[in-house]
């Protein structure tokens, strides 16, 4: 997906060029659709499948909070349903109050991302729920506790055997893994812009077109492209300024820099994805921006070297509230879990 | 409510006298019928009115954990819809992992009981919800702190207007409390009990109607009886002998008498409603007992002074079972609610 995305972001370049003649909405339309595409029903894959009883079974253990250290945190601790799939704070709180050291992405279109976590280092949804089953800060329990726990709520078993018919010890947390990203990839949210990018122009506003233009025009568009409108490649924060000027952030993150070591990937992080921005305040990777607006304007002077006006903020912002989609119903709407409480030695 | 119960447990000695006659089910959903009364639709009183704006308002608030103060507990996190309005953990864990006392009951069909939390010392749900939104356990915020943070989330301010039209100050921690309750007030569970005392004798199973008469027969009605199945009530926990030695409780509570301060109330407890007791383990104040079996047995114990046969255990978890109504849609879908981040001084 990287490759794709920089392919598209050179065809950027060009359209940029000519964007003055794109007069019309036909014009624009045929622009958009060369750098941004639609959203699949789901986003499964070859390795990765969507079937039925995996995501049955994932979408309950993504609402469990029995299987972490205090039974009191599950995926949807940061990625509330009421809250698009985030935790509206700058970052996360995980178990016994643990900091988790960047803000939680919406987990709504998750899977459209080429890496996860803000610095790359989680190749796929089935890793991020791997590492985050047995990570002290979000499970605070070892890879056999978090399995002996779930062995201990009845009702799962069959779950896991209807999920993993093949596996003669269904119960693992790879399996978890496995079942909760399946479920993950279910949660996609068409928008207002995919009815756009599938011919009706008349589902964004006339100020959010004019977003649109100027998304593509300033330059937006070269990172934030394809079907996530970003999540397709690493950039750097900061290409103009120091990013921290700018946001104001208490503590300078090197990035991406930390995980590979290497002095290029120096404050680069995944360009985020921007579908369902309007609902996922605070912004960045450490939640420094707490409004849209403001975000758009940071953005602007640190990556582009350019001061937006205020009608070409009110314009973009108009432009990626066209990107919010309906919360999917078997997110919005919670599961009944297995019943059986946990009682640990330390309750 | 409390007379209520009082006069129907009265009654109910009468019917154990005569339990012997009740051969066949007719007599025996008569006898339930003086013991017991359906669900309503919803659970408004002349000084709690159930309006459709502080309905709606109130939904939002109940899953917002934005005006706590780490913005990671919202009323949901104790009373979980997955976990049918309760957080399967013996006792709760609050704001900064502060631990509180007693186990969180659920806040389904919550508003039927005459007195709130299990030692009576919250008059109604709204006395229950404003001491939350205040209490160092589950907000940590100051009263002027809560409403601030409220009022910075813009798209609070019509829904409070629309739900109290004729305040002219309407964000107050008690109008909070007062939306919140009025939506728990909403949150009944119509079940095939109900279903059955409405005269559908089929809506239970031979083996759940074996249970209902032994129930009765056995005492257990005279305090789990009305329309909550209990809930209507104070009662000392451990008539027969100490709770304690058959729950293996780690510390005595002495329960309502640390509120009263009177020693008649020594080891009392509000008789907690039985509806959907079967979803909400553990069980007691304390949480101390993992299963619905074992807690039949207990009950039998410590309050009647009879053990219980396994196939009476068997027969009344059956009638207990049919207690369970579906979650109501409002409650197991959540509300989107207004975006805004919060961005703290300690984030």
């Amino acid at each position: 997906m990287a490759d794709t995305c920089l392919i598209v972001a050179s065809a950027v370049a060009v359209l940029v060029a000519s964007a003055a003649l794109a007069a019309d909405d036909t014009a624009l339309l045929a622009e958009a659709r060369q750098v941004f595409q639609p959203l699949p029903k789901d986003i499964s894959t070859a390795e990765a499948p969507v079937t039925k009883a995996g995501v049955m079974l994932g979408r309950r253990l993504f609402f469990d909070p029995r299987v972490t250290v205090d039974s009191n945190v599950s995926c949807a601790t940061c990625h509330q349903p009421a809250l698009y799939g985030t935790d509206a704070r700058p970052t996360s709180i995980g178990v016994k109050q643990r900091p988790h050291p960047r803000n939680a992405p919406t987990i709504l279109n998750a899977a459209l991302a080429f890496v996860n976590h803000w610095r790359g280092d989680r190749e796929s949804l089935e890793d991020q729920a791997e590492q985050a089953l047995k990570s002290p800060i979000t499970s605070g329990l070892e890879e056999r506790d978090v399995v002996d726990r779930l062995a201990r709520i009845g009702g799962y078993a069959p779950l896991f055997e209807a999920a993993f018919p093949n596996d003669a010890q269904p119960i693992t947390v790879k399996t978890m893994a496995a079942a909760i990203a399946a479920y993950e990839r279910t949660l996609v949210t068409p928008s207002p812009f995919d009815a756009y990018l599938a011919g009706d122009v008349a589902a964004l506003s006339p100020t959010a077109r004019a977003g649109l233009q100027t998304f593509i025009k300033t330059g937006c568009a070269a990172c934030h492209c394809g079907v996530g409108i970003g999540g397709g490649m690493y950039q750097k924060f900061g290409i103009v300024e120091d990013y921290w000027t700018a946001t104001g952030s208490r503590t300078i993150d090197k990035g991406r820099a930390d995980v590979t070591k290497d002095p290029a990937d120096l404050y680069v992080f995944r360009v985020p994805s921007l579908r369902n921005v309007a609902m996922t305040a605070p912004y960045f990777h450490d939640g420094s921006v707490a409004t849209l607006p403001d975000a758009v304007r940071v953005m602007g002077r640190v990556q582009l070297g350019t001061k937006l006006s205020d009608p070409e903020v009110n314009d973009i912002v108009a432009f990626l509230e066209s990107l919010t989609g309906d919360l999917p119903p078997e997110f919005a709407a919670v599961p009944v879990l297995p019943p059986a409480a946990v009682i640990t030695a330390q309750h």
